[in-house]
C-alpha cells in the first residue's frame, strides 16, 4: 500500500495552464455556483471551477471550452461552493477511531483536511507508533497532516510511558512526508524554565520550517506566559476566555477556537473579533477531541463553523478561521484553503452559508461525499502486532491484585481520595475515613476503587487507590486502557473480583473499555490498535460506545461524560489529585503523596 | 568580511526565555510606547519592548526587573512603536546605489526589510552578478533579501544579455542564505504558453519552498491572465487598476501596490479596500524602483505608508500592508513584520501615525538612525574587476560608426522612428520622411539618432535608428549603460561626433551616464559597478544625476523624467517600438523590422 500521492504543483503546472487558457478540457467542472473567496471575503455568483490533475486550474465566469466530451460536470445549481474545512489542532486517538475510519467519519461533515497529533499512541509505541498513524494519514483520499507529538511522557518522573519522546526523534520525523510541525507542547512550565529537552525539540521543528504547536494550559498572563511565548509555540488551543485568546494574537500567535465533543471554547473567545472587531486573520476553530458519537450524530468541522455563526460570527469570516487562516498558519496557503489555481481541489457545495448543510463534498478533484455518505475508499494501514498487542498484564489478574492493605495494626485509616467532579477535568482532593477488615481497607459508601494497571512492560504493577463521585452502586468494574496520558490501565470498581476480571478481559481483546457486573460483562468497545483505537466504523464504535455509557448508568453512575472521567484519572498534568504507575499524584504540587495520612 | 548575522530564534530561546520570564535583564529596553499590533490591528498604550540578541524577548506593560544595569533604555516617551518597514519588491539597481548604500539611504526612512531582485545585474553578469548583490545583500545591518532574477534575457530572440539566466542557475541559487524566492516571473506570455524553461524556474522554486514572483503586465483579465495564474507566480505588482488588483487577490495571489519614483499605483487600487471593503492581508506595498534623488528628498517605504494613509486607508492597514502582510507573503512571518516575541529587533518610533516621522530606527536590537541620520556602517562587498570592467567596446568608437547608409541610389527614406511619449513607458511606432546626404541619411527637426552600442562582447556592434520627441538642439549627445533590460548602451544625440564622444567616454570610466555638447561633459554620473551602480553615496548620486538633468534641460529636453525614457528605450518587451543590439523591434507584433520603408 503506497501513499496516497497527489502530484505537487510544478508537476501539473503544463496541465492546469493549458486548462486554463483553453487549450485543454479540465477533468472536472463545477459549474454555475457561487464562489466564497476567502482571500477577498466575498461570496460571488455565478463562476465554474474547472479542476485537472487532483488541482484547480481555474476559476473562471464561464468554463466554455474547458468543458470536453470526458469532463465530469457537477451543477452547482447556484449553491456555494466553499473551500474543504480544515481542522487545525485534533487527535484523531480520541474518536478511538483509525485515521482511517477517522477519515470517512469526517468526509461527509466536509472536513478535508486535519492537522493530527497522534500523542495518545506515541505514549504507547513511541516513535514507531506515530510512524503507522502518519503511514494510515498519507493513505487517505483527504489530506491528514500530522504533528510529531511533543510531550511523551507528560509529566516526567510521575509517570512511565511505554515510550518516551526525544528530541531526536522529532528531528527524525520531521523528515517524513506528512509532518507539518510539532505536536502541542504541553510542557509550559519546561518551556518557561529554558527545558533543554523541550527547547530541542522546538528547534528541531523551527529549523526544519515547521509550525510548533502550543498549549498553555494557565489563566496566567504575565511572566510564565510571556515566557512561554518567547520560547517558540506558534499557536495555542487551550484558551478558554476572551483575554487568553486576545493575548496570544497580541504576541503573534495563532488562537485556536476549540469546539469538540466536551471543549465549548468559541463561544466566550469569539466576541474577540465579533465585539471587540479585532482581525481575525489570527483566529482559527478546531476540535482537539471528538468522539465517535459526535462524528456520527453531530458533525465534525462543520459543526464547529455552525457554531461560530450562532455566536455571531460572520459566515465568511468563520468560513476563513476553518480554511485560509489555518492553510496560512501551518504553510499551506498554495496548497489547500482557498479555492484559487493550483491548490488541491477540495471544495463542499452547500444551499446555505449560516445553517452549511455538506450537501455535496469533492476532494482533491474527486467527489467524496454526497448527503452525508461517504463515497470514497479509506485505506487501512496495515498494522503490525506490535501495535496490535500491547496490553502486557505479566500474569492473570486476581482479586488479590487489588487488596489494600491497611497499615500495620490500624482498624480504620484516613485515606486520600481523588473527587471526580462532573463536567470538570480538575478533580478534588478529598479525605475518606475507611474500615479497615481482615487487615485490609474496605470500600464504603461513594469511596469505591480505582487502579492503574501498568501495561506497558508487563511488570504486573497494580497501583491502588480511591476515588468517589461515580455513584456506582452493586458488585461492578469499569477497566479501560484509555488513561491519559500514558495509557496504562485504569480501572475503577466496587468490587476486586469484578475489577480482576475486567482487567484480565481488556488483556484477552487486547485493550478497550469493559464493564462488568456480577460476573457478566454489560459492554464493551474493543480498541485492539495500542489499546486506544477500533478499526471498525466510526457508527460500530459510536454505538458501543453509547452501550457503555447505558451500562454505566445502570450501574448508577449518572454523571455527563462520565466514561471521559474515567479516561482521565491518570492525568497527572491537571490538578488536583491523580493516579500513576508510580503512585498517587498531588498535581497542585506535583508531588507524590501517599494513600493513608496518620489517623490521629 | 561575513554575513552580517543574527542567530535565529532557537539559537537564542533560552536567553529570550529568561528575559521573558524576569530571570535576566534585557540588552535594549523600549519603555512606555504605544504598541502598534498589526496582528490584532491594535494601537495598544502603555507597553515596553524587552529585546535581547537582536530579537524581542518580550513585550509587556512594565519591563520591571528586565532593565539591569546594562541595560541599554530608549524612552518612547508615548510615542508610537511600530514595526519596522517592509519593501515587498524592489530593484537596488534602479537607485543607481549598492545594496550597501542603498540600505544606508534608506534605513533612517525606516525601511529595515528589502526583497530585491537584481534583474539588472543578472543581464549583465549572470549568476555572478546576483551572487556578488546577495552578498552584499547579507552583509548589511537590516534585512536585505533577494529574489532571484526569473528572466534574463527578458525576451529572449530579441535582445542579447551579457549572460543569460538558467533554470539551473535557479535551483543553485535557491540554497544561497539570503535568497528568498524567484523575481518576478515578467515573461508572462511564456508562462501562458507552458514554456518549458519558465516552468523549471518556477518548479526550482516552489520546491525549495520559497515565493515566485509574478509580473503580468497586460489589462486582459481573461485566458491569458488565467493561464499564467496557474503557472504559479504568487504575487503581482504591475497591476493598475482596481479591477486588477481585485482580480489578483481573488484567484489567490498577493497584490503589490507600487509607489516608486515614477510609479502612482497605490491611489487607483487602495480602493479595493478602503471602498470596496475587501480583507486586507493579500494587499501589499511597495516601491519596485526608486531613484537616489527619491531617497534623499522623500523617502523610502515611509513614503509609500504615507501616500496609503493620505489615499484614505486607515494607518493601522496601510502599516500592515508594509509590514505583516509582507512577512507572511515570504513565509517569514516568525522573523520579521511585527513587534512579538521572537522576531528580529526592528522598531520605528513615530510621534503621528498619519505623518509618520521616521524619530527613531532599531534594527536587530540596535539603534540604526535618528532624526533622519544613518548612525551604523553599512558594508561594501569588495566588487571584483569582473564587475568593474563591464563596458567592452571592442574599438574606440568614431562618428562614422553612428553613420546610416541610405538603400543605394535612394534620395530620401522613410524611417520608422522610436517616439517617446512623456509620463508613459510605452513608446509610439512613428514614421519620418529623411533627406540623404553622401549616401547618408540626415537628421532632421525632432528626428535624431539614436545607437545601441554592444559592450558586453566587445563585437563592436552599433545598430543605428531614429527617435523623436525628446526636444534635444544644438550638437550633443548623451550616453547610458543602463539601457533596460539587457543593459547595453544607449546613445541619443543630434551630431555623430559627441555620439562617440558619449560612448567613448562611458567606456573609459567602465559605465554610467554622460552627456556631451559641443565636445564638453555637462553632466556625468559614474556608475562603474556593472555599468549600474555607483558605489558612493545616495546623497552624491542623486546630486550628480539632478545634474545630469539639469544638462538635458539645458539641451532643450523638458520631458518629466526624461532620463527614465532614455534608459527604456531599449526595453524590447513594451509596445510599441525599441532598439536593440539585433535591430529595430516592433513590440506589438514581437518581430524584428527593417529602418526604412520603401518610399512611394
Amino acid at each position: 500500500m503506497t501513499q496516497n500521492v497527489i502530484a505537487d504543483w510544478p508537476a501539473v503546472a503544463p496541465k492546469l495552464i493549458s486548462v486554463a487558457a483553453g487549450r485543454a478540457p479540465a477533468d472536472m467542472v463545477i459549474r454555475g455556483g457561487i464562489w466564497v473567496n476567502v482571500h477577498t471575503r466575498e461570496s460571488l455568483p455565478g463562476h465554474d471551477i474547472c479542476i485537472a490533475e487532483g488541482r484547480i486550474a481555474c476559476v473562471v465566469g464561464d468554463a466554455g471550452e474547458r468543458i470536453g466530451p470526458d469532463t465530469q460536470v457537477i451543477e452547482a445549481d447556484g449553491r456555494y461552493m466553499i473551500p474543504g474545512l480544515c481542522d487545525a489542532h485534533m487527535h484523531i486517538e480520541s474518536g478511538m477511531l483509525t485515521p482511517a475510519e477517522f477519515s470517512r467519519a469526517v468526509i461527509p461533515h466536509g472536513t478535508t483536511s486535519m492537522f493530527h497529533d497522534p500523542h495518545e499512541i506515541a505514549n504507547v509505541l513511541g516513535l514507531d507508533g506515530v510512524r503507522m498513524m502518519h503511514d494510515e494519514a498519507i493513505l487517505q483520499p483527504v489530506n491528514v497532516f500530522t504533528q510529531m507529538p511533543s510531550c511523551a511522557p507528560s509529566a516526567p518522573g510521575l509517570e512511565t510511558t511505554g515510550f518516551e519522546i526525544t528530541p531526536e526523534d522529532v528531528a527524525e520525523a520531521m523528515t517524513w512526508p506528512g509532518i507539518v510541525g510539532l505536536g502541542e507542547m504541553m510542557n509550559f512550565p519546561g518551556v518557561a524554565a529554558a527545558d533543554p529537552k523541550m527547547l530541542a525539540e522546538i528547534a528541531a521543528t523551527q529549523r526544519a520550517g515547521k509550525t510548533v504547536g502550543g498549549h498553555y494550559a494557565s489563566p496566567d498572563l504575565g511572566d510564565d506566559f510571556a515566557a512561554y511565548v518567547a520560547g517558540g509555540p506558534a499557536d495555542d488551543h487551550e484558551c478558554t476566555r476572551e483575554e487568553d485568546a486576545i493575548a496570544r494574537v497580541r504576541q503573534g500567535m495563532r488562537s485556536m477556537l476549540r469546539l469538540g465533543s466536551a471543549w465549548y471554547d468559541v463561544e466566550a473567545q469569539i466576541t474577540a473579533v465579533t465585539e471587540k472587531g479585532l482581525d481575525p486573520r489570527s483566529f482559527i476553530l478546531c476540535t482537539d477531541d471528538c468522539h465517535s458519537g459526535t462524528l456520527v450524530h453531530d458533525g465534525h468541522m462543520n459543526r464547529v463553523v455552525r457554531h461560530a455563526i450562532a455566536c455571531g460570527c460572520d459566515p465568511l469570516i468563520a468560513l476563513q478561521m476553518a480554511t485560509l487562516n489555518t492553510a496560512t498558519h501551518f504553510g499551506l496557503e498554495r496548497e489547500i484553503g482557498s479555492l484559487t489555481p493550483g491548490r488541491r481541489a477540495d471544495v463542499i457545495l452547500t444551499s446555505d452559508l449560516t445553517e452549511l448543510p455538506i450537501e455535496l463534498v469533492i476532494a482533491r478533484g474527486r467527489v467524496v461525499a454526497k448527503d452525508g455518505e461517504c463515497l470514497v475508499d479509506c485505506p487501512h494501514y496495515d498494522w503490525p502486532d506490535t501495535a496490535r498487542q500491547t496490553v502486557r498484564l505479566g500474569h492473570q489478574l486476581s482479586e488479590s491484585d487489588f487488596e489494600i492493605a491497611a497499615p500495620e495494626g490500624a482498624n480504620a485509616v484516613r485515606a486520600n481520595v481523588i473527587g471526580v467532579v462532573e463536567n470538570q477535568a480538575p478533580t478534588k482532593a478529598l479525605k475518606a475515613d475507611l474500615p479497615v477488615k481482615d487487615g485490609l481497607v474496605e470500600m464504603e459508601g461513594e469511596t469505591i476503587q480505582i487502579a492503574l494497571v501498568e501495561r506497558h512492560r508487563a511488570t504486573g504493577g497494580v497501583t491502588n487507590a480511591f476515588v468517589s463521585g461515580f455513584g456506582y452502586k452493586g458488585r461492578m468494574a469499569m477497566a479501560s486502557t484509555v488513561a491519559h496520558d500514558s495509557h496504562h490501565m485504569i480501572v475503577v470498581g466496587t468490587d476486586r473480583a469484578q475489577m480482576a476480571l475486567a482487567a484480565n478481559r481488556l488483556a484477552e481483546v487486547g485493550g478497550g473499555v469493559t464493564l462488568f457486573r456480577d460476573g457478566e460483562e454489560l459492554a464493551m468497545v474493543e480498541l485492539p490498535i495500542a489499546g486506544l483505537m477500533s478499526d471498525a466504523p466510526a457508527a460500530t464504535v459510536a454505538d458501543k460506545a453509547r452501550k457503555l455509557g447505558e451500562a454505566m448508568e445502570a450501574c448508577g453512575c449518572t454523571l455527563n461524560n462520565a466514561y471521559m472521567q474515567h479516561s482521565l484519572l491518570a492525568l497527572v498534568v491537571i490538578p488536583e489529585l491523580r493516579i500513576s504507575d508510580l503512585g498517587l499524584v498531588d498535581v497542585r504540587t506535583f508531588q507524590r503523596i501517599e494513600l493513608f495520612e496518620a489517623l490521629s
